[in-house]
């Protein structure tokens, strides 16, 4: 297959980029570089098979154009920027949905029918059932990051309705892994790189949540498109555990030895928007054959292991 | 209440422009007149506790100046044409989606913290529970118009969990009565107009659908904009009952006396992302006191009534 992968220069892109081409299949990356990283498709850049096209998703004839020729779709390429929504609110509109609609669109006019999405489990909003199912009641949403991709995904199975175009949307707990650029162990990491003796924690670190290991991750991607046969297939993909961050915090103080001296913000709520408590129930993707290999933890202690091999990842990031 | 109200001129909301003026608040309507109707507001425009402004909601410099000094906003501009989703794909991101974010950036650069919206009950997409509650299951969108107003509902949501907003969303059924100007009667009617002795009918005909009348629909908006005190106040509005496409045929041919043969163009649906079952669960605005005065059936005729006296309404559509 020909592949076309937006954001293909970011974290869990630019794995799912080297696992295609190690699996025999053709790739054109698409990436603006405004948070993907050159270094993390060096090896990709060096295959026969990898085709690298710079350019915006909002530029809407470079993507009509880069994407002509593909089989499948996969879009990535997204504002992860969860945190601070609400400091610019049309970011996620534009990035997320918008973009969205642009890559659709640029499908629809190629004869391309086959789109897989990375949603979030933040479209749960303040789920009220845990483990969260996909099916759970109707969410009021909290974010604006959480809404975008919630409208993304609903545009997503408005074409498979509307212009017999299949999806595949799978709605991620946080990511871990190599080449991970944000998120609580980058920036706890970042933090004690600056001063070892103390360590500020968004909220009461008592917040649940659960993570996944980016390889667990396309794992449950390449198995989900090749097995899944409905129009639109959604699937919750995590791990069948969470941690309170006081634990992530115990495991990456353990492997740093230091003791820092823990400076709660307090509230239950890291952040406007925030959700205390996010735990999916992944038995559907579990029930096409697929099993995470690495724990909660061990995701933890690689992707410290790999910042600390990659301080280049850390310092790229003011 | 000085109340700005978008789409001033529609059918729903002049009636609600209408009734605002006569509980003595005072009603700034916006309208851009694309499907607006200026006679839906000839009463409205002789109060003097009424200002109309001419403009359009992606006029983001109208917008927020028009909206200077209210004290709460009734968003129910929209592009409401469900049907022709997939005919022009960006209409309903750009009228639904975009328009809504500008009002809720217009309220923001001027300090007003309360909106009720007009949202839909497509937003349950193929709904598996019925009556629909508004936790049923997470649904899949099946429409770009749902999908819009999903977006809409969750762009508002997350204003109030950001910038403390309180919202009050309203999922509407289809809306019967006075200044009516699209839907199944309508096209009906016009239909049996030009040839009374045949009727096309979308579908099989056996599509279950209920129905509002509006002035039920503006008691609803009244009574929960003054009683809810949630941040994010959603509420179903529709009747405990629906009807076949089929009964309501025979109630408009025989308030016309016509006797035309049926043409069912066939299949479940009536069009791409038409929903065969609309029937929502309503008792939790019902808790608040609300009773509808109506049934589908007098609304249905109330409605045919209205377009047969006004004529010019039917005659404003090709």
């Amino acid at each position: 297959m020909k592949a076309f992968v937006t954001g293909a220069a970011g974290f869990i892109a630019s794995n799912l980029v080297d696992r295609l081409l190690a699996a025999g299949h053709s790739v054109v990356g698409y990436d603006n570089f405004v948070t993907g990283q050159r270094r993390f498709i060096e090896g990709a850049l060096k295959s026969a098979n990898f085709k690298l096209v710079e350019a915006d998703l909002l530029n809407t004839d470079a993507l009509r154009s880069a994407i002509a020729g593909c089989d499948m779709v996969f879009h990535l390429a997204a504002n992860a920027d969860v945190r601070f929504g609400t400091h610019h609110p049309f970011k996620d509109i534009e990035q997320n949905l918008i973009a969205t609609y642009n890559v659709l669109e640029a499908m629809r006019a190629n004869g391309i029918k086959k789109i897989a999405f990375s949603s979030t489990g933040s479209v749960y909003g303040e789920a009220k059932v845990f483990p969260t199912p996909e099916d759970a009641p109707f969410p009021v949403q909290t974010s604006l990051y959480g809404n975008s991709k919630i409208a993304a995904e609903g545009l997503i199975s408005s074409y498979c309705e509307g212009f017999g175009f299949q999806g595949f949307i799978f709605r991620f707990v946080s990511i871990l892994g190599e080449r991970y650029t944000h998120g609580h162990v980058f920036d706890f990491y970042q933090k004690l790189l600056a001063d070892p003796s103390k360590l500020e924690v968004l909220g009461n670190g008592k917040q649940r949540k659960s993570y996944l290991y980016v390889q667990d991750c396309i794992d449950a991607i390449m198995i989900a498109v090749e097995r899944a046969t409905d129009r639109v297939n959604i699937f919750n993909l995590g791990q069948d555990e969470y941690c309170e961050v006081n634990q992530s915090i115990g495991w990456i103080c353990e492997r740093l030895q230091l003791k820092p001296t823990l400076e709660y913000t307090g509230g239950e709520r890291g952040w406007i928007g925030d959700n205390p408590f996010i735990f999916l129930d992944c038995s559907r993707i579990r029930a096409l054959g697929w099993t995470p290999k690495m724990s909660i933890q061990q995701g933890v202690v690689t992707t410290l292991e790999y910042l600390i091999a990659n301080p280049w990842v850390v310092e790229a990031r003011p």
